[in-house]
């Protein structure tokens, strides 16, 4: 095979993984990768680097190509709000690469430059925790929410696990009764939700661990239970009221839903549309986003490369809608 | 001085900081200590007990006594949520007190007898945490909230600071304006509350944190702001919707409130009356308590040691009574 002349990489970079894809100049996906999380505020600089830059390369080798080969390293990273200035890009990049080769912004932007495909829109995240970010037509860019666990993360699957156990919990203390209690100790095999204290503020709990506790919820509602039911339809009523600020900030008439929550909740779909419906929002078109986020970090790439977008793009999607498709047929045949 | 022959110490031990009572077997106060925080989950068997029978030893030094001279020590933690057994008691001892000789239960259980003085009564806690705990007629034992943190701590310090700062936060993206705002950009030096998102998830700052911004919304609440208003309502009815929970369980009419948010707020205080009210439960008895924590310790102490109750009590108030006031005159002096 021979090694094309120019190579892309877009990385998608998480706190414990990361997705790669590495592209031609023209759009043409060459292959895909993954890798640990490069989020350097959680693991360290150092391994954060070993981390991207042993994934880019076995991602280069894959095509008999080195890391040096590679012209435009692109990524969206949880590390960061904003793009990364020189210093902390040559910081990140150390000895492994070229820093003036590698662009790196949050994965918000990325996300959402994937999202809209380089266009307008408003991208709502709500997966373990909640965010939201839009961009207007001249480029400008805004975020709003993502307050974190320790203000409640309003809208996400924390934020529903949370309140769906705090539920469980006040049912047994003359609270609304409601079926998460059975559901959290049958989970749990426990007779009591005070039983679970120990476990919640145990060493091997995080925060985040409630995130995990959101399907209890909508497992709930879909039996009818009406505590859980109000908790879904007051965390979509938050990302309703995030989506109305960024469309008011922005303009933008696209808005892209993303993460678990938005995913696998019926309920939680139903009463976002709901909700955007009152706040005179029913116009808004949503939708999953267009592309995955680590597209978004090629687009980036080809933007600063000053390739032309339009055709990069038209190939770039070509190529993940084969890819998908080739994935489909695999999982049709097993 | 000569040493008396019973020689009993009541101590309270949190988190960060201990307090400890001397008295004789007539509840004749004989001195009074500071230590160490004592919760052994939190530091470590060996600092705890360092800490604790540090103090202890200090204190009987005052009086010419030794550790080995103490009749009983009588401990309330705020590690226990429960009479501790024999095992983990001869643990906390170690080589410095024979075991049989300390008394060890939760630092609630210790605070309601002190409380209510030995009588049946309802507790409620709003510091940093809430919780509630209760004693009937007939010595039975309840507890009620005590969710910690990770869901939200209804009607505490936390829950007041930490919805304070969302509402802050959420005003600078289209919620309800507030003074919040102004108040915590004020207090941290800042252009927005956004920006105070990496000083909440850097490494100084721990939930428990969030519980110094309750006075904010007091401050806001005091000048009339609706949304601390709201929010200082909220959480002195959950502390209401506790109070109900074990006044249904233990049928006691005596409701005593403990901690900086009861202490400090009157809307909280007037907003609590209020939801009482509304329950239905005006007719409860609501004050402070009655005697220090440290003071229930003796009196679990006391019992043990099978002293007359009512004589031992009623010289422990006096004693209690005549250290305020010599307290007191010493402020007045300065």
């Amino acid at each position: 095979m021979e090694v094309s002349a120019v190579l892309l990489i877009g990385v998608d970079g998480g706190g414990t993984h990361s997705r790669l894809i590495l592209s031609d100049e023209t759009g043409q996906i060459l292959a895909t990768g993954e890798g640990g999380g490069i989020n350097f505020n959680a693991i360290g600089m150092e391994q954060a680097r070993a981390n991207l830059f042993d994934a880019a390369e076995a991602l280069l080798g894959s095509q008999n190509a080195r890391l040096s080969d590679c012209s435009l390293l692109s990524v969206g990273s949880s590390a960061l709000d904003a793009p990364a200035g020189e210093a902390l890009t040559a910081e990140f990049c150390g000895s492994r690469f070229a820093p003036e080769r590698c662009l790196m912004d949050s994965d918000a932007a990325v996300s959402l430059l994937a999202a809209a495909r380089g266009e307008a829109g408003i991208l709502l995240i709500a997966g373990t925790g909640s965010m939201g970010a839009a961009i207007d037509a001249r480029g400008n860019r805004y975020v709003g929410g993502g307050w974190g666990y320790l203000l409640g993360d309003s809208g996400s699957g924390f934020d529903i696990g949370r309140r769906a156990l705090l539920a469980a919990a006040e049912a047994e203390e003359g609270g609304a009764p409601t079926l998460l209690r059975a559901l959290f100790l049958r989970r749990f095999e426990l007779n009591s939700v005070r039983a679970l204290l120990p476990v919640l503020y145990g060493p091997d709990f995080h925060p985040a661990d409630l995130a995990a506790f959101a399907p209890v919820a909508d497992c709930a509602a879909e039996k009818g239970d009406a505590v859980a039911t109000e908790i879904l339809d007051t965390a979509a009523a938050a990302s309703a009221r995030l989506c109305a600020f960024l469309y008011q900030q922005s303009g933008a008439e696209h808005v892209y839903v993303y993460g678990g929550v938005f995913e696998h909740s019926h309920r939680y779909n139903a009463a976002f549309l709901n909700a955007l419906n009152e706040l005179g929002l029913g116009h808004l078109h949503v939708s999953p986003p267009l592309l995955p986020p680590e597209a978004g970090a090629l687009l980036a790439a080809a933007h600063r490369l000053g390739l032309a977008p339009a055709a990069f793009l038209s190939k770039l999607e070509q190529s993940i809608e084969i890819m998908r498709n080739k994935a489909k047929s695999k999982e049709n045949a097993r």
